[in-house]
């Protein structure tokens, strides 16, 4: 198995602290042995990484920005899994939306930011998930991605 | 513990009945302990509530209508949990559409009007949730906010 | 109970091969007894079913688009049910996208495509599930309807 810890420091990252909703709501909720995130947005230097896909934004910057919002989602996971992202048995299910023009089609190249990210983390037989992608006519707070994810996390 | 039909009654909103689903699919499907609640649009007066956010609705009309589809979701609730709101353990999950144009940025305050009604309705240890809110080019029937809930029930 | 390998035979529907992804990601995941099926687009001939309801594509070649997706799903699904269609349990949940301008207010009949569909394969008792369509501004290669499932399997 891969020690998602490893990987997290090999690749330089430090989770962040959960950010705080922006709205009434929580960033996750367990029920059984799944945890539900909210859906996180992309952001930048702590503030909304704002764009849209087609619109002078590149396929590049939207995967950066979908990889960001996976070390966003992977720090909240954390806290969900009590502290100890070991506990995380599989990550289940993404949610990705690409705040995009009508005539970008390549959402889920960008959402690939975040999924090549979480099998590296946690390896293949953990971090690899089912998954859809489409298109946003717009994103809270004007953010150009925003991810939601169901994970299964172990007793 | 919050008695949702006490806070209900505080609220004077009385539950309406299940309306039919404008299509081929079931109000709610419940799978092991989790009931899985289809779109509810927003309506008034027994009709879609048409419009778009960003063009000619206003934010407090957005709010409304989210409160509203929230009054639906908990009249579809009561029946998926036979017939008793406090067999209701969590509201897990909320994911919400909001008719959008381009430039409108701020669904998450939209979708607040049905957050904010379950966290009252349920109290916050049941009624407080995960979330996803973004922008849909269009809504069936042409309605302005469109909600979909996962929530728990008691054995 | 219906057999879906009758209703299947009387429909003249052959299973396709599951689909590789378009991206990093898989076709469905296995969490206790939900099985998560990834975002199926709309395929012809094997290739991505291209276009925008609203904007010159019929209601009628939507639901065909929407039904040829549910193809797609089942086909999936039997994979994951352990090549036995017969260990589903319950469909239970849809979220249908419908690539659509800002005009087209009938997502709801496009999913229709697929929804009665899965109701015919598997009878109402299984095949009846809870569902959301709405409104996609673009949708991954330029494709007209995806679709992603949760079923439930027995054990």
């Amino acid at each position: 198995m891969t020690n998602p810890y490893d990987t997290l420091a090999a690749l330089g990252i430090a989770l962040p602290p959960v950010s705080t909703p922006a709205a009434a709501y929580l960033p996750y909720v367990q029920a059984g042995s799944l945890v539900f995130l909210s859906g996180h947005i992309s952001k930048q230097d702590g503030k909304p990484w704002v764009g849209q896909l087609g619109n002078g934004m590149s396929l590049e910057q939207g995967q950066a920005a979908a990889r960001s919002v996976g070390i966003d989602l992977i720090g909240t996971l954390q806290v969900a899994a009590g502290g100890d992202l070991r506990r995380v048995k599989r990550i289940v299910k993404l949610m990705g939306l690409v705040n995009s023009t009508a005539d970008f089609t390549d959402q889920h190249l960008v959402i690939n930011g975040c999924s090549l990210l979480l099998a590296e983390v946690f390896g293949p037989e953990v971090g690899a998930h089912a998954r859809s992608a489409f298109g946003a006519v717009q994103i809270p707070l004007g953010a150009c991605v925003e991810i939601e994810m169901v994970a299964e996390l172990n007793a």
